[in-house]
């Protein structure tokens, strides 16, 4: 898949060899890497090989693509620069808890529809959440339309990318962070639980609600009462209404 | 513009004179006329003088569309009917305020945008809204993508086209409904008004906000706290929070 930011200017790409490798060096988050098909420049070689089990999309583009991202001597190599910063876990645990006794993280189990997620993003930099938490693979790309739907709130809040939610739920309890799941299977309502203290709420996919591995692995369960005949949220709403409850609690 | 109900079946349309007259008198929702071009049947004239001020509209159209519509004997005059039913305001309140002591409406200053529109439709569904209403123009139209990305819930609640929402406003407020406007700028939060009586949540489109007009005449105004540093949450993540956080106090 192809994807740009519709941020993409000229300042996010990177073009030449050294260049390059010198991003990545700096630890320069990338976002995708086009080189020149068929190219025999060892260094070229080397970058891709640097960068073959890393996130970096890469693609082997003919000539004529290369010339018209820059029209500078970029030597058979471009790299598209992301001007999201993915944090890691570690980090934003420890900066939250550095600043306030009880931080507030979302968790996103593979929420597919870009609009939903940056509907959640939006929110989320609303409500004083210090992260969001993402699986690599499975749900919205960190895309352009991430960055449209979420209306530049994606700037504002940290993002980490991890390779299982499960792994990132251990952490996060580990560190003493209550992990909650949004789920219509729970019998207690969000109204019912206490969220004044260090909270991690998981919102699971449109169709499937949070996946059963990751409820068997939660703190607690919580549902949004459902009044109605249709049991049908949607996603990014309901992620609101929860996220603006934490807040109610949080400052009554 | 053109529209099409994507529940939009054989069982929607209705052609020929005399049962499109029949469906008139027993007032059957139409959605939209077709007439063939150039027509002189004074019956299919007198239909389209019915119909020239109400909200069904009408196209003039070659007699290959109407062919295509349907392969009966049409006479020259097709009418789809609505799926949805519209209610009059007198209706919803009466049979509201007839069922309990505090019923809730939702009032939709021109949203524009039909997945914000369907959202909000869903989430008063969920919440036990006892009608929406809103305005004939300026808004999204009650159409097919409504219908979608409403999840079906469009059927569920009572929707009313009012000529202006001012009126409408007046007339819940002389049946005794407080009338509550969701803006940012307002001095008091949600949280700190009690919900739990008759009310009415106004929002505002995506853009501008409840307007000004109708500001200067509802009895309160209320915000959700922003924590950010982006003042922008999407509108029906807010209605969300706002319906949902009625539903706790109502159930506290």
């Amino acid at each position: 898949m192809v994807f740009y930011f519709c941020t993409m200017s000229k300042e996010d790409l990177i073009f030449g060899v050294y260049p390059v490798l010198e991003a990545i060096k700096s630890k320069v988050t990338l976002h995708k890497l086009y080189v020149q098909k068929g190219s025999t420049n060892s260094k070229i070689n080397e970058i891709v090989e640097l960068l073959e089990n890393s996130d970096v999309s890469i693609s082997h583009v003919p000539q004529e693509k290369l010339d018209k991202l820059t029209r500078s001597n970029h030597q058979g190599i471009v790299a598209q620069s992301s001007p999201i910063t993915f944090n890691s876990i570690e980090e934003i645990v420890e900066s939250a808890l550095g600043k306030k006794a009880a931080p507030l993280f979302l968790v996103l189990d593979q929420i597919s529809d870009v609009r939903n997620f940056g509907a959640m993003i939006r929110t989320a930099e609303c409500t004083a959440v210090d992260g969001i938490i993402i699986q690599k693979k499975g749900g919205a790309p960190v895309s352009g339309d991430t960055v449209k739907t979420s209306a530049g709130a994606i700037f504002k809040i940290p993002i980490v990318k991890v390779d299982h939610i499960k792994d990132a739920i251990f952490y996060l309890q580990g560190s003493g962070i209550n992990v909650v799941a949004a789920t219509e299977k729970a019998d207690q309502r969000i109204y019912d639980i206490d969220l004044t203290g260090p909270v991690a709420l998981v919102m699971g996919s449109e169709g499937k609600g949070v996946s059963k591995s990751i409820l068997n692995l939660v703190d607690s369960k919580a549902a949004l009462p459902v009044l109605g005949k249709i049991n049908s949220l949607n996603v990014s709403v309901a992620c609101g209404a929860i996220l603006y409850e934490i807040v109610r609690q949080r400052t009554s």
